[in-house]
């Protein structure tokens, strides 16, 4: 195998050229040793044949396509069929792919015409590698792949299908991203070539995300320490801020695509396996046979979440409203026996009920989305990610809404009716209270505030102890707990190891750990980030010191979202995109029901009278004029942007401008792509006969003395 | 000359056979004869030498780049310089032009490599031609043209120059169009290649909405007679409507671009000859020196228009507003003498001042405009338009708002104390009233449906004899005139023409008239449409018999348009479009607009009591609910059409895709265009040495056993 083509070595010698030498010192980890994927394949226990005849098929597929196998013993009695493939099956493959992307406008210049020389001229990434066995794995047997389905039909005992992580360019990676300040452009791009461009593409959004967060959290400091709470003007530059900063990721959206060249890359996108077309249609362009699903019939179909995600809205509201009206009154009216025991109640039913809750909503939206039969993975996960965005919104925010809107003008009416069933005895308290000098229910007037701090601050503190921290005790534990049992089992559990060497042994050691990992979910990064750009933009004229809370953890997180994506997770398959996905209608969302919190939460708060003081028409007229000024903002944003098309649209138009000249250089030479030759045109129309009218016998000075017969004529008229 | 390569008789052939014979029974009017272009150069009365200077330059440089000149002596002492372009010319003219498309993305195919073989296979249309002939005259001489900026500089007697009508295929269009109910797309298509796409996509707007508008006006029927006035079912279906309306004419602009071959035309636009560059900058992707102008500082210069269209308004607001105030006074309470006379005042004072306030208006417009430093036309348009558009909203709907909004609710209040300066002695009149037992002045709640019933009736009517009857006129005394004045000079008075036979008179005779009429403004056009939809989308809940009168007032608005574009006006200079324009931003400006104008007027007027008896609030919160459901309808509207990408995105992608294909084989051989060798590169690949953790030497059994033995130990294991 020739060394330059070994995509690992590559890859490091742009990077930190020390650790390429670490490399041959590692023979397990060597980039020729490890296997391109490993699926894991689960044996049927109630039915050994089956299990072998699944396996066989299996082996035996792989093997057809070309690639190369290897099997071996994992935990808990599943089977590890390791795959390699070829490179120079690879080369043909991604020649292929690049072929095709040409011819769906996605490259703009055409590969180099010999296979060998395309590869050399652009070396084909570690993503690009395994972009393309996974697809040779996935893709049907009919199209000449090996067509596996994870748990699905006939290949229901594969549990997954995983790409193996490359520890050495891992470790040098996340050393180079800790020591600096922002992580550049270059930086993402050795990201996108290890990871493919789906998660460079989280986090070259959290980046951005993290530094336009500069603003704010500059703003709010000084908001917080010169300007009253609910200023308006700290308002006024979160609104705008946010919109600047939606618009201007879709500029940086684009220019990554086009840097990146996957620049409309959705339209090659493989069918989905589960898409089911109504009939088949012969495409009138391409000419190829084509199954199709009515779009009316689709739609329709999504008309059914309507109904779903209005039950499990108000399923889940009433669940939310329900603990957060015991915490009230645990908290705040309750004082008999048990208070510090009872108080901890809420927290446990807010983690029980809602994540129960919240799990069968996701499982339902599931199957509604694969209801709706979607025909490509980006258009399922689009519909997929809507429906779990409207769950974390409120799951997320719902607690807030209440305070603001519900408990904090209405609370001193609401709460002392709340205990109905006397289960606190609360009444008795109110009573007491009643008949003496005190008001009955004092509220609790911090409570937003307090509410944003534990978001900003603890909730922080939280998820990166959940994130980090207790996964890294899990292992610790999960180790420990099979070196005892292998212990006490002894040798003969693991009698393959014994025979080989270590580089079999390394090798296989690091298939096992990363068999025993999470599959990676890109989804739960992404609705961190926007969770916390709503809590930003929609709330945080309560507490102005929350976007600079942010930004600290989020420095933290996009370090440790890095160890998490290459420690801590099993590695995944490399996917292209050319954007965040349906993520940037959210952030614009999320925008603008921020113009009718802020200007709302203004309006009710800013005076620090009672709540219930402010006029509903005050309110309502400042609603209203708070959203039209963000519309209008955001028009007038727009209107700016475009003046200055986006680099990367330049970069395109420029390209292919470069690629057409050379095309016609090529086809019909230097002559015709000067365009015609002018000189040879203008001698043939001195020539050409254009009847008597217009032919011009006595030259030009004729028809000069023409001209000034005329203007002599008409002087004389005017004279 | 080739008969084949004459442009009128081309068309006419595809049209109306018939035709092409009386084509040549008339050979003044044959297409051979005519000039392309006439220029109309005006001598300055008080230089001689001057005048004969420029025209000298005129004709030696039209003569230098290769095109036929003839001069007569025109009307009012204007010199007619008369310009022909020899086909051979313009073939290599049309082959660059088609291959810079090529270059530039708008054409998807190559043009054929030889010139003659590229014209024949795709014949120059009229259009083409006079667009090109029309380059050639304007490009700077530096660029190869002969740089004629008509009224500024150097050709300051230059008047205009302007294109000859073709009154063969004029008739024959017209005849044909006014047979049939709709017009075709290939109707459509004739009207391009004749006038060009920018007048061609006027019909197929007006076509589009004037099919469109037939839903609101069987809604509106409905409505009428079934419902109750402000119905919101009808406001319902109105709003509803105007988003589908907007969103689809995006979808058929996009299809008509890509059929007529113009899809992103604006980025090969000439620089506008007023562009002044800052500083000269080499482009790093064509490698051509281009002057640039900052972005930032043309923004800059563009927030002038804030403070100038601010104090534009209130002055126009303020007049019209006085008028209205006049109308009210003199129609509803003066009954004085001299009333006769007196109700004639508002009509004579709107029909003055608003005009003259207009024009200012607009000439300050266009200053500034200028001042915007626009490099394209289209841009410099565009914001010209925007500024016009603003303009016109104001005139047309201002009368309507005071109406709705401040007469109706507030009149009784307002209205006594108008007179202030007691010109029509009404203080005594309402002093008398009031003594008297009646009210002390009786609201007009009729007026608003009064207005609407103007707007969609009275109006259309006075439009359409300004438009066509008074031109018409005009031009029947006009022409009584001149034929009266040459009588009185007899036959000196045209020397020139006695000594020519018929074809040159009739030419000449053709000119002069064509060279007498107005240019075509299509500005006009589109702001009748946009403002009768606003209208509808406003107003028309107030009386929802508005949609079919303008339904009817649009079919005869089709067919006069036509008639006012071949006989009306001068014939424009083709110009090439993608769109319309600005329009439709300004079309669904005016369609959120009409969300909160409709659900206002419900809630002020749907009960039938005194409008002051609304409640705020309500309003307000109907206002607030309107406008969010009209943004929420729009998103969803859009979200079903995108699941339908549009037949000419699919067109383009299909086209492009053949190409590539094309290419592809041609380049580099029918084997490379299937991709890469799959079976060869699969050879390889089993030969391949990966080393010996990967080498299967007993070969596929061998695997399939360890895998069995993989499984085996498991079960034992498990057992």
């Amino acid at each position: 195998m020739d060394k330059s083509s070994c995509p690992t070595n590559l890859q490091i010698n742009t990077m930190a050229r020390p650790l390429s030498e670490a490399l041959t010192s590692m023979p397990g980890l060597s980039g020729e040793t490890a296997p391109d994927y490993v699926i894991l394949f689960r044996p049927d226990p109630s039915s050994r044949q089956r299990t072998a005849a699944q396996l066989e098929r299996l082996v035996r597929r792989i093997v057809d396509v070309g690639m190369r196998v290897k099997c071996e013993v994992g935990d808990n009695s599943a089977v590890l069929v390791m795959v390699r493939c070829p490179t120079s099956k690879l080369q043909s493959e991604a020649y292929t792919s690049r072929v095709k992307d040409w011819l769906a406008g996605i490259r703009i210049a055409a590969p180099v015409e010999e296979t060998k020389d395309s590869i050399s001229a652009e070396p084909m990434t570690p993503a690009e590698r395994l972009r393309l066995v996974h697809a040779i794995l996935t893709i049907p047997a009919a199209e000449g792949g090996v067509g596996i389905t994870p748990n699905v039909g006939e290949w229901d005992l594969v549990a997954s299908i995983f790409p193996i992580h490359d520890p050495v360019f891992g470790q040098s990676w996340l050393a180079a991203w800790s020591k600096r300040g922002i992580i550049s452009d270059s930086s993402l791009t050795i990201l996108k070539d290890n990871f493919g461009e789906k998660v460079a593409f989280l986090f070259a959004f959290t980046q951005v995300y993290f530094l336009f967060l500069g603003v704010p959290a500059v703003v709010g400091v000084i908001a917080h320490f010169f300007l009253p709470q609910y200023s308006i003007i700290y308002s006024l530059v979160l609104g705008s801020w946010s919109i600047v900063f939606v618009e201007m990721w879709r500029r940086k959206e684009t220019n990554l695509a086009v840097r990146w060249g996957v620049h409309g890359c959705a339209k090659l996108e493989h069918r989905r396996a589960a898409f089911n077309g109504d009939k088949t249609v012969t495409d009138p362009y391409t000419g190829e046979d084509v199954p199709v699903f009515p779009v009316g019939k689709r739609i329709l179909r999504q008309l059914l979440s309507v109904p779903i995600g209005f039950v499990a809205a108000i399923t889940l509201a009433a669940a939310i409203m329900s603990i957060v009206a015991t915490e009230i009154l645990i908290n705040e009216v309750y004082d008999g026996p048990g208070k510090n025991v009872l108080i901890y109640l809420p927290t446990v039913l807010f983690s029980t009920v809602v994540p129960f809750l919240s799990k069968s909503y996701r499982s339902a939206s599931k199957k509604v989305t694969m209801f709706e039969n979607h025909e490509t993975d980006s258009s399922y996960e689009q519909s997929f990610t809507n429906k779990i965005f409207a769950l974390n919104m409120l799951t997320s925010y719902m607690s807030l809404f209440i305070t603001a809107y519900v408990y904090l003008p209405f609370g001193d009416l609401i709460v002392p009716k709340l205990d109905f069933l006397n289960l606190f005895q609360t009444s008795t308290k109110f009573t007491e209270k009643a008949t003496g000098a005190g008001p009955t229910f004092q509220i609790n007037s911090g409570r937003l505030v307090n509410q944003m701090r534990y978001m900003s601050i603890t909730n922080n503190l939280v998820n990166f102890a959940l994130e980090l921290v207790v996964p890294f005790i899990t292992k610790l534990i999960f180790n420990e707990a099979k070196h005892l049992r292998s212990k006490y089992r002894r040798a003969p559990a693991r009698p393959t190891l014994e025979r080989r060497g270590t580089v079999e042994e390394m090798t296989l050691n690091r298939v096992k750990e990363e068999a025993a990992l999470d599959e990676y979910e890109i989804y739960g990064d992404y609705a961190e980030i926007v969770i916390q750009f709503g809590f930003v933009v929609l709330f945080s004229p309560v507490w102005p010191l929350a976007p600079v809370c942010f930004l600290i953890n989020n420095w933290v997180e996009l370090r440790s979202d890095a160890a998490k994506l290459c420690v801590g997770y099993r590695r995944p398959v490399p996917e292209r995109a050319d954007s965040i996905g349906p993520w940037v209608e959210h952030l614009a969302f999320v925008s603008w029901l921020g113009s009718i919190t802020t200007s709302s939460l203004i309006s009710i708060f800013r005076t620090g009278a009672h709540p219930r003081d402010a006029s509903i028409l005050g309110t309502l007229g400042i609603v209203l004029f708070a959203e039209n000024l963000w519309l209008g903002t955001r028009f007038v944003v727009r209107h700016i942007l475009k003046a200055v098309p986006p680099q990367g649209q330049r970069q395109l138009d420029g390209e292919k401008y470069k690629v057409r000249t050379e095309y016609l250089r090529q086809l019909i030479g230097e002559q015709a792509a000067s365009a015609g030759d002018k000189k040879l045109g203008e001698a043939a129309a001195q020539e050409e006969d254009m009847g008597a009218f217009w032919r011009m016998d006595s030259g030009v000075e004729g028809v000069l003395q023409r001209a000034k017969g005329c203007m002599v004529s008409e002087n004389k008229k005017t004279a």
